[in-house]
C-alpha cells in the first residue's frame, strides 16, 4: 500500500487528499476521486457479518473504486464460506473473532471494518490494530471514553489509521451543513435542534446494555452530537443537560433508556436540543445563527433534503458506504489524517457520558471535559 | 340577539349550529356560514389594543360575516376616538378598564373580547361577565387555574358564554387533525412530538412574570398542548415531566424562562413531547398512531401545511381570526356550545401548572389531576 507513486500524481493526489482531509469542497466524494484514481484498491476485512454488513457495507464494496471486500472475520464458518464465494476472495481469508492475530500475516488485507456490537468494538479494534491493519470502527466508537482512549493508544502504538464509520462526513447535504458551520455563512450558529429516532419492534442487542453501552443515545443520538459539532466547525460543547423519557414498554427498556432528551451549551452562548428514542419516528437537524438558518432531513441512508433561509439546496444522492469507503481509502492512499478519527468518535463519547451523567443525575447540569 | 328566528331557518341553523359546535367537519369554517347567514351581526368589543388587537382582530373585524367591532375598552381615550374612528362605533362605546361595569348598559355590545396582557385575564373576564356580556378570552386563559375557576364562575353565574381565543379549532389544517385523532384514523395515536418558539428580540410583557405567567410554555407552548389534546380526541394527560432550558440570556429572562422542554404521558400509554422557547424559531407537530402519521407545520396566523403518511392534505387558506370570530358569533346566535370553552382553557392551564411543577422540582414526575 506503500507503494512510491509517480511525481505527477503525487501533486495531483496531494491536492486531493488535502480536500478529503479538510473536508472544505460541498461536492459528492464522486467529484473528487474522478480526477485520478489510485494504483491499488485497498483491501478490506468486515469483522461482524450482521445486518449492516451485509445489507449495507457488502453492497458498498462492489461500488468502491479505491478498495474492495478482501475477507472477514465472524464467529459462523459457513457465513464466511458463503462470503467467500459472493464476494470472490480466498476462504483463508475468513477469520474468527479469536483468530484475528493471523490477518497480521494476510498482505491483502490493510483495512479492517469493526462491525460487531459497540461493547465488542474496543476488543476488535485493539486487535486490528496489533495485526498492524488499519482500523475502520462502526459508530458508536466504544461504550465508554476508556475504551476510546484504549482503541487510539493501540492505533498509535501498531502505526495504524483508526477512523470511524461516519459515513454522513462524506454524504454532501451533511457536507454542506459542516461547511454552512465552518464558513459561518449564516454567522455564528446559536440554536440548534434536532431528533433521531425509530419506533423498535421487538428486542434486539441494541436494547441490551454490556452490548450497546446505551439506548438511543448510543445509536440514534450520537447523529445529533455529529451535526451539532459540524453546526459548530466541529468545536465541542461545554455542558450537557439530560432527561430520560419516560419508560412505556419496560418489557423493551429495562437496561437501557427508551429515550432521552438533552441540552448542550457552548462557550459562545450557543444551545443545542437533542431528543433521541426507540419509541419515536424522527430524523432531522436544524442549526439558526444571526443571519439565517439550515435544516438537515433525515440521517438516515438515503433521502437527505437540505433547506436553508436563503432556498434549498440539493446535491445528487451518493451510496453513503461506498462514499465513507472510498474517502477513507483514498485518505489511507494519500497518507492524508482522515477527517473522521479516532479522536472525534472519542469526543462524541465525553459528550454522550456527559449527557447521560446529567440524566442519571437527574437533570444536574454536567461539565463536558474536553 | 335574542330575535326569534323564522322556522325554516332555525333547522338549517341548528344544523349547522351542531357542525361547529361538534367540530366534526374538516371543512373550512366559511364554507359552514354559506349555508345560511344570520339576521345579526354580534356586536364585539376589544379590550386591550395592542398589537393582536391592532394587527388581528380589528382588521380581521372588517372581514367577518356574523359580527363587527362595536366598541372598545383601552387605557387611551385618544386611541379609541382613533378607533372609534376606524371602525365607525359611536364614540359612547369607547370605555377604559375602571368603567367597563357600564357595558351593561350597552345594548350594541354583546361579545367582550378580553385581549390584555395574561396576568390581566381573570379580572377583565369577570368584569365582561358582571356587565352581562359574553366573553371569549385570549389564550393563555390565565395565570392559574385558580383563576380560571373563579373565570368559569363568574361566566356561569351571569349566564354568559366564557370561550377561549384558540383560533386554531377553526382553521382547516387543525380540524383535519382533530379528526384523525378523534376517529382515530391511524389508530390511537401514541406518539407526539412537537415544538413551538421564536427568538425574541427584546424586553416585552411577556418576559414579566406578573404579566405573563410564565415564559413561552405560557404563550407558545399551550399549542403544542392544544395539538396534543386534539391528537387525543381532547382527552387529558396524565403525568408531567418537565426541564427548564438553560438561561442564555438572563437579561431577558430573569423572571420566566427562556425555553422548556416536557414530556406528557397518557392513561393508554401515549406520549407526548413538546419543546417551548423564545430563543429558537420552531413551530410544528408530528403525532403517530400504529396505522401511520400526521405532521402539521406552523402554528402561526398563516401557512400551515398538513402532510400524513397517506400523503399531504391541502384545504384553502382562512383567515384565522375572522373564522374564530364567525365561529364563535354562529354558536352564540345558535344557543350551542362553544368548541372552545373556558372548560378547554381551564384544562390546559391544569397541564401546563403541572409541566411548571415538574419543571420547578428538577424534572420529577408530575400528576395532572383533571
Amino acid at each position: 500500500m506503500n507503494t512510491p507513486l509517480p511525481a505527477s500524481v503525487v501533486s495531483r493526489r496531494r491536492f486531493l487528499g488535502q480536500l478529503s482531509a479538510t473536508g472544505a469542497l460541498a461536492l459528492a466524494p464522486r467529484a473528487l476521486f474522478a480526477a485520478g484514481a489510485p494504483d491499488k484498491k485497498l483491501g478490506v476485512a468486515l469483522v461482524g457479518l450482521g445486518s449492516y454488513s451485509t445489507y449495507q457495507l457488502g453492497p458498498a464494496l462492489k461500488l468502491t473504486e479505491h478498495c474492495r471486500l478482501a475477507g472477514v472475520v465472524t464467529g459462523s464458518r459457513d457465513k464466511g464460506l458463503q462470503w467467500a464465494k459472493a464476494y470472490g476472495f480466498p476462504e483463508t481469508s475468513i477469520y474468527s473473532y479469536d483468530t484475528m492475530a493471523k490477518l497480521a500475516d494476510n498482505p491483502d488485507i490493510d483495512v479492517v471494518y469493526v462491525v460487531t456490537p459497540n461493547g465488542l468494538h474496543a476488543a476488535h479494534t485493539i486487535a486490528a490494530a496489533q495485526a498492524g491493519k488499519h482500523v475502520i470502527c462502526e459508530k458508536p466508537m466504544a461504550n465508554t471514553v476508556a475504551e476510546c482512549d484504549a482503541m487510539i493508544a493501540a492505533c498509535k502504538a501498531a502505526g495504524v489509521q483508526l477512523m470511524i464509520g461516519y459515513r454522513l462526513h462524506f454524504e454532501p447535504h451533511h457536507r454542506e451543513l459542516a461547511r454552512i458551520g465552518r464558513v459561518k455563512e449564516f454567522g455564528p450558529i446559536m440554536q440548534m435542534d434536532g431528533a433521531n429516532g425509530f419506533r423498535m419492534g421487538g428486542r434486539v442487542w441494541r436494547v441490551d446494555a454490556k452490548l450497546a453501552g446505551g439506548g438511543p443515545q448510543m445509536d440514534m443520538g450520537v447523529y445529533i452530537v455529529q451535526a451539532v459539532c459540524m453546526a459548530k466547525g466541529e468545536a465541542a460543547p461545554v455542558a450537557a443537560t439530560a432527561t430520560f423519557d419516560p419508560v412505556t414498554r419496560p418489557e423493551l427498556f429495562n437496561e437501557v433508556e427508551e429515550g432521552i432528551r438533552w441540552t448542550l451549551e457552548y462557550a459562545d452562548g450557543a444551545v443545542a436540543h437533542g431528543h433521541s428514542s426507540y419509541n419515536e419516528n424522527m430524523s432531522w437537524f436544524r442549526a439558526e445563527g444571526p443571519q439565517g438558518w439550515a435544516k438537515i432531513e433525515q440521517f438516515g441512508y438515503s433521502g437527505q433534503v437540505l433547506t436553508t433561509s436563503t432556498g434549498p439546496r440539493a446535491f445528487p444522492p451518493v451510496n453513503h458506504q461506498a462514499a465513507q469507503l472510498d474517502g477513507m481509502a483514498l485518505s489511507l492512499l494519500h497518507h492524508q489524517p482522515s477527517i473522521v478519527p479516532g479522536e472525534m468518535g472519542r469526543r462524541d463519547m465525553v459528550i454522550t457520558e456527559a449527557i447521560y451523567a446529567s440524566a442519571k443525575a437527574g437533570g444536574k447540569r454536567v461539565e463536558v471535559k474536553a
